[in-house]
């Protein structure tokens, strides 16, 4: 990212690709999605990618979750399974299925046989082996998945898929749950061909996940295809980690970290670009394409957060370091008191004080995925942020609303703060006064919605 | 608190005395409150305390927020400056003054001067010295104090101090923001005398806070006066350090930390109880009585928290100590998605599973003040609990819901279960089978309610 000066005016990441949320399927993956009858509505349940030619390297970020379901459990145990040399959160597939509707999580033994049967009927379709496959599930916790119907479900949904817009807007459909719409975004860069002339390298992902949205590892399930070639599968782990860290890790719906949370990216090699390796230009070129996906699926599902009628996105500056920005950034958009004060279009700056007091780095495992060394993020993991009220200046919308260096509260007008605050988006700013640590997240306002939704899910 | 088998019954803290809500003066304290025009509603606003025969030994607890009220930095400097060689978490007062309404934070230097002045006017109304009396303010962040209502209160109100019942209903009344009722409690313990002959030492605390509430360190204003006696301020800290850790800090009603968070105990030693030291007797007793009072006022907290309609309690045994009990309970409390399960009478023990496998335990600090060497402490602090979903047994409103060791979801007759739930406080019980760890954590339901009132509360 890229910081511009003053607490008004937005920190824009300008180093980061364009992005569309146009469906675009990169080169080397056939998709599709499809209604398999496991929800009883007949919605959409069923997505599945494939490699053309596979196996395609790929990599995972998931769910620290202690109750992780039996999908996390099967995509973890087949990374490693499919790349015993590897890194654990790497290896190699031709392909994944993901159902919705029941998370399979909390389903014991039993839950596990039947996502383990599931990888079996996969790896049949594909004609691969099942180590190859991955699966992932989104939906109601503790319930079964009706094995019949998902077998089923594969059979005619491998000789449906195809590379078409539609299909990748099918596959978005089929990992909905109770998301308002499906979620697509694409990046393009250059990346040198093997031959030298530059080649068009595409990364497009899809993404669910309104609600249990709560930063700790990946949250929500996303894909992310590229048609990047890379020179070893933890090439897109490099990419993927420290990408989560800086996007999915930083945005909150209502605190609560899913049993099931999953990202993938997988590398197809077939925009023929010379292979990414870390600190190569292919590398760089792939990672800001990564992390432009990233961000924007992140920031779709933040706006489509449940019961949310505004996207909101606190930008921190002049921290102590990245991570110290990234937590007060966290800290105010987890805050259920500014999500309530939002959503009334109240530009209570005193809400966002106390939410940035209580900010703690994010833990252990988190700082280390985003680049600091074991014994650094074992020592600063969950620690509070550094923070100087007198140094620190907020603005609203672009309007200062509180400038410790000048004492305090600052003069504004209400009515027009408010009124700028009736928007599908809103930008809270904070300038720390302490260093150059940049870092932002993504949220929503907390509405009555939110709560006439999530207590009527389940019955 | 004292186990008893199984997930489906409630563990009593069977060790602690009997508690009352009626209003009670222990002896050497006389209190009141009033209306001081802090409140453009003319609602009351202004609370004492004053120790007839000071300075007597008092400790405090605080929130850890970094944007810290102007009362709350002035406690913190006061007990320092009254008992120098202390432990800086205690030291000598003759009263204190809480104010509502505004809660005299993020108001920079002007603040700060304000709260100075209100400690002038109280000394000089108690007529003592300055760095002996204490503070506590509520309401809204960024507003100033009015600086001459706030004195001529004072010289009123020192006038009509009393120890009568009704005169600590006033007080408890002056502390209010948004809480629909005053929160009093008393525990009465017995403690032998000097003389040899048992004496009754009576515990009494007032509280406040129904929102901006969630565990760390301590949360809400609440002061506890107690006619015991003890050998040095010092030893009311021992006790209110790790009472808070086990009461207050497993407090949640929306997550938010608030930035004046003071919790006070005072011992006037006007029953002419033997003096309480670490080891002895008296502490023991006095431990327990003050435990009552802060579990009892906690629950109160809970039980009105913003929008709420029921008390959730959640119970957890068989961790692998208390710490890691206390840690899955917290959680459960503070998930969102649990809260609103139950406003729609849900019995959602998914989410509460989702919750559990979150759990980490609190931070260093906290868990210090509960006992924790402070290596342990920092190695341990905001490390995930220690959960295994196949030992878990989970049980809601005393009906088995989840049973790992039998496969996971158990059967059960959701109508029942639900009926149940309709009850204006609902126990949430899960037993770890992991090892003899005990705790518990209070929290609401989350409602429609908490949104309307939090989306329109400063405007």
């Amino acid at each position: 990212m890229t910081a511009t000066s003053g607490p008004d005016l937005a920190v824009l990441p300008s180093d980061l690709p364009v992005v569309t949320r146009e469906p675009m399927v990169p080169g080397g993956f056939l998709v599709g999605g499809m209604s398999a009858g496991i929800k009883a509505s007949g919605r959409p349940d069923l997505a599945m990618i494939r490699v053309v030619n596979g196996p395609a390297p790929v990599a995972g970020v998931f769910t620290k979750n202690a109750f992780a379901a039996a999908p996390v459990k099967l995509c973890r145990a087949h990374l490693k399974a499919s790349h015993p040399s590897g890194d654990g959160r790497s290896g190699w597939t031709n392909g994944l299925v993901s159902t919705s509707g029941s998370a399979n999580a909390a389903t014991g033994a039993a839950g596990e046989r039947d996502q383990a049967a599931i990888a079996g009927f996969l790896a049949e379709a594909l004609g691969t082996t099942v180590e190859r496959t991955l699966g992932l599930s989104t939906g109601l916790i503790g319930t079964r998945l009706p094995l019949d119907k998902v077998a089923a479900g594969i059979r005619t949904l491998v000789g449906r898929l195809s590379a078409d817009p539609t299909a990748l807007a099918a596959a978005a459909e089929g990992i909905r749950t109770t998301d308002s719409r499906a979620k697509m975004a694409t990046a393009t860069v250059e990346i040198l061909g093997l031959a030298g002339a530059p080649r068009t390298v595409r990364i497009s992902g899809i993404a669910k996940g309104v609600g249990m949205i709560h930063p700790r590892m990946a949250t929500t399930l996303s894909v992310l295809m590229t048609d990047a070639a890379v020179t070893a599968p933890e090439v897109l782990s490099a990419i993927l980690s420290p990408v989560a860290a800086r996007t999915w890790n930083q945005l909150s719906v209502d605190g609560d970290t899913s049993t099931n949370d999953t990202v993938l990216l997988i590398a197809s090699g077939a925009a023929g670009s010379s292979p990414a390796a870390p600190g190569n230009a292919a590398f760089d070129a792939l990672r800001l394409g990564v992390e432009a996906v990233a961000r924007d699926l992140a920031r779709q599902q933040a706006a489509d957060g449940e019961g949310a009628t505004t996207l909101l996105t606190c930008q921190v500056t002049g921290a102590l370091d990245d991570a110290n920005a990234r937590a007060v950034a966290r800290a105010v958009i987890s805050s259920s008191l500014v999500k309530a004060a939002f959503h009334g279009r109240d530009p209570n700056w005193g809400r966002i004080a106390g939410a940035a007091g209580n900010a703690r780095l994010t833990d252990a495992a988190v700082l280390q995925a985003a680049g600091f060394s074991q014994e650094e993020a074992s020592r600063r993991g969950g620690s509070p942020a550094t923070l100087d009220p007198a140094r620190l200046r907020i603005a609203i919308a672009g309007h200062l609303v509180y400038d410790g260096p000048a004492g305090g509260p600052a003069t504004f007008d209400k009515g027009v703060v408010r009124e700028s605050l009736d928007a599908p988006e809103v930008l809270i700013r904070l300038e720390l006064g302490l260093g150059d640590g940049l870092g932002e997240a993504f949220g929503c306002d907390l509405t009555e919605q939110y709560v006439i939704e999530n207590s009527e899910y389940s019955t």
